[in-house]
């Protein structure tokens, strides 16, 4: 195997920051089980790297299947590795990808049924939670407006379970994704504490159309203009022991609920 | 106001290690959303710190009420401050907290109607959101067995956006966990990936008994010796895309559809 230069590493550690990532169109993701994910979905990366001190017999096994499928595959000493990482403890094994196109007009497909829209989810943890959550569900592109977190920060990756690899994510406006909802007859379903609590009407309305789904921030809640754009606002009924449900739960229960629905449907 | 000493700053950062917590029976609990939680529970901390520096005019008032409640309210430069905070970006206020008794026979009372089970949830992040959830969905208290995150740990109470002053959260065993379901006549409901999709005993179930509710790590899932004891094993229904939900979302969507269960039961 090849051994990586000093160049490579230090382009991997300015794709740990954003204006590095920004610069470059590409992003570091980590991880045995990350790469596995990326791997099933045929991700290509650029190049993998891996440290044999630090990486189990699991992670040798996939940095070989990288290697069959024609991807260069790197040595890195541990301590060199652990300079290029972003984690404590690391499995020893990255690699780097280009960042895919984020346009909504492009990425989106009409036979897509679910989208869903997150607005101003600036937790990594919880974007990253969200879109493996739609990966779950059959939600089929992540779009997101207002301040949210960055997609391909290391922090959202991880979270995401590897989901990345499976599902579109963009980076749009209000304005851009209800006109898109409005143009394909998609129905918006919102999830906000200022809504109906268990709507008879989600169930069929979910069956017979399209569906955007919105989540906002836990602090603010969705914005009152996508509000008042919404056919559906639900709100997720809870204890006033707590203010208010984390935000990646919320969105996740409700894509639960859609999926339950349009699951009967099909059976 | 008074003003912080070097021994009680010491003191607080020792609070950040897991060694200091347990040496001293305390912990650490910071910004101002959690500590409305805590306040708004009637949490007793034995003091406050703040900076005038970095507090908003609501911190402020939270610095105030507690003073009013007659709880020692002292002041920290912000420099200072930041150094005995574990946030990269303090909103200026944390308070020390005497770390509640934490016996399962201690805290358990017959009319808790819902209890959680964590079994190996070993991230904090999913901890803190899994004990505010339960707070949500009126679950009355969190038994913590095997290698679960420490539920005290700075990003646990963080992430349970002050859930952990609502809701007992205890350590215990499987075996002490499986005796009090026995002699309580408690139902043992699991979510596991090997358990039956949509089983149509839940309903029934929960409205008749108590339940404690298990979840186990993404990752191994749940213990043979759980599953086995289990009365009904769930699974939550998603699409191969990805391999698994994670762990909170798993368990937010299970004790969420046992609580609109037993809410029906009441009205």
């Amino acid at each position: 195997m090849a051994t990586a230069t000093s160049t490579e590493l230090k382009h991997i550690k300015s794709l740990l920051t954003k204006k590095g990532r920004k610069e470059h169109g590409q992003f570091v993701a980590e991880g045995v089980r990350v790469l596995e994910e990326a791997y099933r979905h045929q991700a290509q990366p650029r190049a993998v790297y891996y440290s044999p001190a630090l990486l189990s017999e699991r992670g040798e096994g996939l940095a070989v299947v990288f290697s069959k499928r024609g991807i260069p595959v790197k040595e890195v000493s541990a301590s060199r590795f652990q300079s290029v990482t972003d984690t404590t403890t690391s499995q020893g094994i990255l690699a780097v990808f280009d960042t895919p196109a984020r346009s909504l007009t492009k990425l989106y497909r009409p036979s897509y049924r679910k989208l869903l829209l997150c607005e101003n989810i600036g937790d990594p943890g919880n974007l990253g939670t969200l879109i493996r959550s739609a990966a779950a569900f059959d939600f089929r592109l992540v779009c997101l407006i207002g301040a949210c977190a960055e997609p391909y920060a290391p922090k959202v990756v991880r979270s995401s379970a590897g989901a990345i690899f499976a599902i579109a994510v963009v980076d749009s406006t209000d304005v851009e994704a209800l006109a898109l909802a409005r143009s394909r007859s998609m129905r918006l379903v919102a999830t906000d504490s200022t809504g109906m609590s268990d709507p008879t009407g989600l169930s069929d309305m979910v069956r017979e159309s399209s569906v955007m789904m919105a989540v906002g921030s836990e602090a603010e809640g969705l914005s009152p203009g996508l509000l008042h754009a919404a056919d559906l606002v639900v709100r997720l009924e809870h204890e006033a022991t707590v203010d208010s449900l984390n935000a990646a739960v919320a969105g996740s229960i409700l894509m639960k609920r859609i999926y339950d629905f349009t699951r009967e449907a099909v059976t």
